[in-house]
């Protein structure tokens, strides 16, 4: 076995769900990821935690199969609802499996499938939970990468010292802390401003994402003023959208396009209100990802870029009595800050060409 | 998709389970049988039935690597126990995986965790469950079967009108209900004899085994007496067992021996003191099972054969007041009545070379 499946799954359970004895943890994994669950069992065993395999989020054709035959009525399954419970620790490794499974599925039933079922995953939220990646050929052939080159990449960003990433990473969130106005500038197609004072934001170092790496926050929804554009695709449900522009005022997005599936870009923004306004500015920061592999876990926090949401703002990252925009999306886009691009907090600069003010090289423009 | 695999999936819920609306049911499955999987969730949706897949009995690798690196001591994993006491449905589907994954795992550790999961296997038991069998290419490899062969054999084996095959083995249960000494001879190596009156003959017609197709019940403990060899191999824990000569007294083993690993057969009657003694005693009545392949679940069926186990008696089928034949181990072992054989109940002929009296072509001989 590769021995870095081993170091990954002492990761998943050591640092980010901090597994511990007595634990009743929960895998839900397809089988192309048996040796990482095999891995993860041992490390149960030698803890004394209880670990028990699912297919539930990942077996894609049996949820197909299931909804494709269902009339539409759905019930909460009080048996799954009992396990998570009475579950501790809940991992899932993604990879294997046709990740466009669901592509001749009613969106209708999707959508109502996953509202009958919210307690159930309200329940998985609450509790210690890990979201992270096996080196699946599936997943390297979206990312254009052989499996070997997939696997170098996948461990690259996930196999780390994420003590170091987090101390990076709070030198950022120290400063937003203090900050309230924040620009972003990249070339002539970005320049966008928004206010975050009064919000909070969020150090991912890699414990509900593996790998994480990014620092999040939501903005006062009225405060977006500006164009952007995400020159980094973006892979809605089997759909590439690329060269994504919104623009917004006072808030609300008033004009947009797209070079390909601007569309589908309609589409999102028009899903319902809070689909129009921002509800995450996230900031990537893993430099062990160093490319768009279209993969929304590893290209959000890919070094020297930013993602902008719209829709739903994460509860943790909106401060005490201020609004948090609510929607049924959250679809994050990326815009590369590597050139030609900066960063200011409350007029200052923060960053300039991805490289931050805290970091050697930083250099006055 | 197979064609069979719809039905074969129709029969374990419509037959063996009786799978209705709202029942919580529970798949474990190995990956290799993920086209029957789907089919069951399928049939879930059609009925309103809530499945979930689960790798636990299944995950021969994981459980493995649990118990090497355990150091013995074991809880319940109370989330599991929660999943099975709201669980309607349980539907184990073996194939798949590698057979011998505990051949390097302690038999006491094996031991301990059986005892100490216990009540989780008492609560599995007491709701409707199924075991059944995918045709997988490892479990054809172990019957010396093409993989295609085999899938024609599975598949003979469990589709077919369980109605109609229950009704020709109650026939058996009848004749036995009404009868008290059973006579079972085979060539010149096998003549037994045994007394089954107050016990309970069981029609097992595809419920908690498919395939099913057998009578069985346990005779008196004591009232065992005479010599029966087996000569279909018997596998046991990776060994095979050829031609395993018993002789009986008062019920008891008294002299043994055999072609093959005559030793381990001596360990299994060594186990404890009812497994010197008969538990349990059955009549293979599936005559789609046409040939012996290594596996229990078939083997026993098989038409024209009969098997007799040393250790634990199945409780259903000890009547009231009777005495229950207790033991660690419950080991079954066939005899071929195809030819040069007959069965007596109370000195009546119920069978010649596997044809039965209620069946055309019955002779006296």
């Amino acid at each position: 076995m590769d021995p870095r499946i081993r170091e990954h799954a002492n990761i998943i359970s050591m640092h980010s769900t901090s597994m511990k004895k007595g634990d009743n943890v929960v895998i839900d994994a397809d089988p192309i990821a048996d040796d990482l669950v095999t891995s993860l069992c041992e490390i149960c065993a030698e803890i004394g935690a209880n670990p028990l395999v699912t297919r539930g989020r990942t077996g894609g054709r049996f949820l197909r199969s299931y909804l494709n035959n269902s009339n539409g009525e759905f019930q909460i399954a009080s048996h799954e609802l009992a396990l998570f419970e009475q579950m501790d620790v809940y991992i899932v490794i993604r990879g294997g499996g046709n990740d466009s499974e669901m592509a001749d599925v009613d969106q209708n039933k999707i959508n109502e499938y996953g509202l009958v079922r919210k307690p159930i995953r309200d329940i998985r939220l609450s509790k210690r939970w890990c979201l992270t990646q096996f080196p699946a050929p599936q997943s390297a052939q979206r990312a254009n990468m052989s499996t070997e080159e997939y696997e170098n990449f996948v461990w690259d960003a996930i196999i780390k010292d994420w003590g170091v990433q987090k101390n990076h990473q709070q030198k950022l969130v120290q400063l937003l802390e203090g900050g309230d106005r924040i620009r972003l500038v990249s070339g002539d197609a970005t320049d966008i401003t928004m206010n975050i004072g009064g919000m909070v934001p969020i150090n991912d170092y890699g414990n509900h994402n593996l790998p994480g790496g990014e620092v999040f926050t939501a903005p006062i929804i009225e405060s977006v003023e500006g164009e952007v554009t995400f020159d980094i695709p973006l892979n809605y449900k089997g759909h590439t959208i690329e060269q994504a522009y919104l623009k917004f005022e006072e808030g609300v997005v008033t004009d947009h396009n797209a070079d390909r599936n601007g569309e589908i870009l309609g589409e999102i923004l028009s899903a319902d209100r809070g689909a129009k306004s921002v509800g995450e500015l996230g900031i990537g920061m893993n430099r062990g990802i160093d490319r768009f592999t279209n993969n929304i876990l590893f290209d959000e926090k890919m070094g020297d870029t930013i993602h902008i949401a719209v829709g739903m703002a994460y509860g943790d990252t909106v401060g005490r009595g201020m609004k948090k925009n609510e929607s049924s999306v959250h679809v994050d886009m990326i815009t590369d800050m590597s050139k030609d691009s900066f960063i200011e907090l409350d007029g200052e600069l923060i960053q300039i060409d991805g490289c931050f003010v805290f970091e050697e090289g930083f250099k006055q423009k």
